[in-house]
């Protein structure tokens, strides 16, 4: 079965509620861009391609009910939306190169049909919005198979991977990234097995990662991430893969927190830790890892699971979403053009990338 | 306020039900030696000195029902309850320290007592099984007070402190090991502050170490336990400071699981990492943590967090309630003798430990 967690239907974006997984497969109609970036900043919808894939067809929802009489006028509103989708969430890369690819595309289709009266044009352009989302999240499947076909070559018969969060078809509207080469190591019959931290506080690995698996029939451990360097000190661990959210010019790496903790694990036990991001994560206007921006989000996330209180009334909180994990401890990057060592920024500019501008 | 987890009653014992906070503040009466196995089993009382003052008392409480018209018979039915009390939990080395001593001071008291008649023999060696159980408690509270002294010296004045799971009053039944040090450090006024990693599955860091310094009011933030390497990382811990449930010969340390991972991410970011126990948990017998037995418990810990269900049906689940960290990755163990460094087999021999036997 392959997951689907957000479908154009049209006049509405069909969305998997994925904070309503393993219990309840619940899927939501979004109507309008406002409630799409509801559905992002409630991580309804989550995971770094996703998000990219969701803003582009949020933007499409948006650009439709425009009314516009010029081009500027236009363009002006949909710079409006694009805002307020790109205010959601701060640290993945792909929500704003997503928005940008589309604004983009409505620039340059407004450049290719500049002769033809204003108001065909103006409706031409949203379909051309539509059809630019599509791309995007065609494009975004495109690389997860080819980041799983690259990423299986590194993993052996028999493997025992950890993987950290929830980097798989939820995550990226696709075939997954970390899953994605799990998935493809799987499928070439490889015999692996997957230990999947929880990752608090949201529990991603437990109530999507593991769902994934379980559903694909990838046999699965789940364990909390406080065990991860246990088991790897017991050397029951061969390799870790994990996605990333952003991916900085040096390499380093932004992603779930807890994967900086897992990386350092790792390299002290000898244990490769790879990351699978498609290029679209990679952020070439940032030089390292200290300029990427850490969302902080609410403390109920840690105070309470469920109904349950968990911590006492009066306890301050902490809760970053990410941390960055410097280069040195990532032993490759996966992505659909390659796979690379270091020197990453070498490797980057070899793929000539555009810098993206927030 | 000095919480206090356990307390005799002559004819039964109080403890406070660990597994309720910090929701609610529960006391349970404890009848037989067998209810109080099952709250040792069930973690309502927890903590490796604790357990051993709780498994004293169930043994003290055990021993008053104990019908005998013979020594030798008396003996082999406090052997009985022994044996169950020790069956509770199997990597704090406390417990059996706690039962071995009950056992030796009812042996050498019959021993002192052997010319008087049996029948009164047997009643004073129940009542020197009392006394011998709160000496137990005694003592634990006044090595708590001498670590927590000791270790105080080792924190500077606005030292921000990370712990893991609890080591407080809860724990041991007295001040507090970790949290003895801290609340030390806080009596003097250094202006300290603590960030308590939650410690799933079973949330001690969360339920009961943010509540006792909440009550304490001494400054805390909750932290999940993926968080704690991303905040060394941005420098902002001092030090950490965590008890232990048992210590090798080599100083190797067992503890509860993610204490390895902290210990790694605190050398990785030059962050001392002490060891504040007692010295009733070295146990010289055991060479190294390899020969320490790791209490592997019940999957649903870690799939269930009160009526909410965190992963999906059918997905497999290891739950190791504790990991061992390698003396290599200890600063220091502040016991109530003295601070020690490496090599600690030579600082432990000069203790003139008894081995402890199982």
């Amino acid at each position: 079965m392959q997951v689907k967690p957000i479908e154009w239907c049209d006049t509405t974006i069909r969305i998997l509620d994925q904070t309503r997984l393993p219990s309840e497969v619940v899927f939501l109609e979004v109507a309008d861009y406002v409630e799409m970036a509801a559905a992002i900043r409630g991580m309804r919808i989550r995971g770094a391609p996703a998000i990219g894939v969701a803003a582009a067809y949020g933007l499409a929802l948006g650009a439709q009910a425009i009314e516009a009489r010029t081009e500027e006028e236009f363009l002006v509103k949909l710079g409006t939306i694009s805002r307020e989708l790109a205010s959601t969430r701060p640290t993945a890369i792909n929500l704003f190169w997503a928005l940008e690819r589309m604004n983009r595309a409505a620039g340059e289709g407004f450049a290719l049909r500049g002769s033809s009266p204003k108001g065909s044009t103006i409706s031409e352009i949203k379909a051309v919005l539509v059809e630019e989302a599509k791309r995007i999240e065609r494009e975004n499947e495109e690389a997860d198979r080819r980041i799983g076909r690259l990423g299986a070559e590194l993993i052996e018969y028999g493997f025992t991977i950890l993987t950290h969060c929830n980097a798989g078809a939820l995550a990226t509207a696709g075939y997954g990234t970390a899953l994605g080469v799990i998935k493809a190591a799987h499928e070439q019959g490889k015999q692996i097995k997957v230990i999947a931290c929880e990752t608090r506080p949201l529990l991603q690995g437990a109530r999507l990662t593991a769902w994934e698996l379980v559903e694909e029939q990838i046999p699965v451990t789940l364990i909390t991430d406080s065990m991860a360097g246990h088991f790897m000190n017991r050397g029951r661990i061969d390799c870790v893969i994990v996605g990333a959210d952003r991916i900085a010019r040096n390499g380093d790496v932004a992603n779930k927190i807890g994967t900086y903790s897992v990386a350092v694990l790792a390299r002290e036990n000898s244990v490769p830790f790879y990351v699978a991001a498609p290029t679209s994560t990679i952020d070439l206007s940032v030089k390292s890892g200290a300029e990427i921006p850490i969302e902080e989000r609410s403390p109920e996330e840690v105070t309470w699971i469920g109904l349950t209180r968990i911590a006492p009334e009066g306890v301050e909180v902490a809760n970053p979403a990410f941390d960055v994990t410097p280069h040195q401890y990532v032993s490759a990057i996966i992505t659909e053009k390659g796979v690379l060592k270091e020197p990453y920024e070498e490797g980057f500019e070899g793929f000539v990338l555009k810098t993206i501008s927030q």
